[in-house]
C-alpha cells in the first residue's frame, strides 16, 4: 500500500526536505518518526526539493508499507514522534501508480516580504524585511510579474549547480497582493526550477527599486542569462503554500 | 523628559516583564538595550506585569532621560540592540505627568485556541490546542460570556498570592470569533487581576466541555471563590493584544 502524508512545517532549523548525510533534514526527521510506528525504516518520497530554511503549509509525501495503520489515527501517532515544528495534517491510502512528484499540476509558492521599518517579532524567520515600498513601487512590480506569465525558457532564473534537460516552466499567476505591512507574492507554476522563485521575487525587488524596468522582464528572460535577473532573495520568506495533483482515482 | 516607547514582543522565552533576580524578563533586556543607546542604566517602566511565556502584541513602557534622542530613530537604535522577539515598533516624548500604568483606561487581549486535532508548526508557542469544538459548544461559550460582561468582583478569578485591596473591575466586552481553526477570545476591561484572562478562559472551556452552565456563570462570579472558576489556561495562548489610555495631552 502507498500511504500520502499531507505535511506542513517551519524550514528553519533544517537543510531543506531531502536527506543529506550529516545533516537535519524534513525527511531524515519523518522517516525516523514513520520507522517508531511502522517498526522498519521506510524510505519516503516528496513531493517537492524544498531549500534549507523555506517553509511549507502544504507538502505531501509518500512511501509504501504492508502493515495497516488507519488513515484517521496515523497523523497524530507520528505528530507525537514528530518535534513541534513539523506536523502530519492528514493522511490517505492512494493507488500504488501514484508518484508525488511526477503527478503533481502545479504548485503554488508563496514569498512573504515585511514591508515596514519596524521588524516585528512574531515574524522573525517567517518573512524577509525588505526596503519600504509603496504604492507606485508595488504598481511597478505588478507590472513586471505580467512579464513571467505564461510558458518559458526559465533557465537565466535558475541557480547555477542544477543539472536539468528541460527548463521550461509554465507559469498560471503571479499575484502581488497587499496585507496590512506584509506583501505576498503568490506564484503557481507546473514546476519550478532550482531557486526560481527566490530570483524572480529578487528580480521583483529591483523593478521596485528602479533598477529594472517591468518592461525589460521579457527580454530578461529570454536572454536566458542569470546575470541579467535579481539577486536570490532570502529562503525565510519562502512557503510551498499549495500543491495541486492531477486526477488519478 | 519621559519617553514612550510601543513594543511587541513573543513571550515564550522570557519570565515575563518584571525584572526578577537571575530570570531573563523584558524589562531587563529592553534596560540593556536603552543602557546601550543612552550611556547609562535607566529604570523602564511597564503599563502591564505580563506573565512568563505571554506575548505581547502592544506593550507601552516608559523611562526618563534628559538625553534627547530623536523618536523617530529610536526605535531602530533599539532594536538593533534588542534580540528579534522582542521589537520597539514606535517612540514619543510625553509629558512628565504620564504614568504608563494608572493612565491606562482599558487594555484587551486576546487567547489564541487552536480548534482542531491536528497541531499547527506555525502556532506552535503561540496557540493553545485545545479539545475540538463544535458550533454548539462555541455558542455556548457565547452565552456564557455574557455573564462576564460589566461591573464584578473577579476575586475568584484570581491567582492566590497576589494581595490587592480592589478586586473589582470592568469588562467591556468578551467575543468569541472563529477564524479558520484558530478561536480568537477577545477581552477589554480597564484592568486585570493576576491571572485573570487564563482563569476566564479555563472557565470558557469548561462551559464548552459541558462542566459547567452558561447560566452558572453570574452565581460563580458572585461566589468569589477561585475553586468554583475553572483552570487557569496555559500561557502561550494569550497575547496583551490593545492598550488605550486615558487622553493626557
Amino acid at each position: 500500500m502507498k500511504y500520502l502524508l499531507e505535511l506542513s512545517y517551519i524550514g528553519t532549523r533544517y537543510c531543506g526536505f531531502q536527506v543529506q548525510p550529516g545533516k537535519l533534514t524534513i525527511q531524515s526527521t519523518l522517516q525516523d518518526a514513520i520507522e517508531s510506528v511502522f517498526g522498519v525504516r521506510l524510505p519516503v518520497k516528496g513531493c517537492s526539493r524544498t531549500d534549507s530554511g523555506v517553509h511549507a503549509r502544504q507538502y505531501f509525501a509518500t512511501f509504501d508499507s504492508e502493515k495497516p495503520i488507519p488513515t484517521d489515527r496515523l497523523p497524530l501517532a507520528l505528530n507525537s514522534r514528530l518535534p513541534t515544528d513539523i506536523a502530519v495534517r492528514s493522511s490517505r491510502i492512494v493507488p500504488d501508480s501514484f508518484h508525488v512528484r511526477h503527478d503533481v499540476e502545479w504548485k503554488e509558492y508563496e514569498y512573504l516580504l515585511l514591508n515596514s521599518r519596524i521588524r516585528d517579532p512574531f515574524l522573525t524567520g517567517r518573512a524577509y524585511q525588505c526596503r519600504v515600498m509603496d504604492r507606485e513601487q508595488l504598481g511597478l512590480m505588478r507590472r513586471a510579474a505580467e512579464g513571467f506569465i505564461g510558458k518559458h525558457d526559465f533557465s537565466g532564473f535558475m541557480s547555477a549547480g542544477a543539472k536539468i534537460a528541460d527548463t521550461v516552466r509554465e507559469v498560471r499567476y503571479l499575484e502581488i497582493i497587499e496585507d496590512g505591512e506584509l506583501v505576498r507574492i503568490r506564484i503557481a507554476a507546473d514546476g519550478f526550477l532550482y531557486n526560481m522563485v527566490r530570483i524572480i521575487v529578487g528580480t521583483l525587488l529591483d523593478v521596485a527599486e528602479g533598477r529594472i524596468e517591468p518592461s525589460e522582464i521579457p527580454g530578461i528572460i529570454n536572454s536566458r542569462d542569470r546575470s541579467r535577473a535579481g539577486a536570490t532573495a532570502p529562503a525565510e520568506g519562502l512557503y510551498l503554500n499549495r500543491v495541486n495533483f492531477r486526477a488519478f482515482e
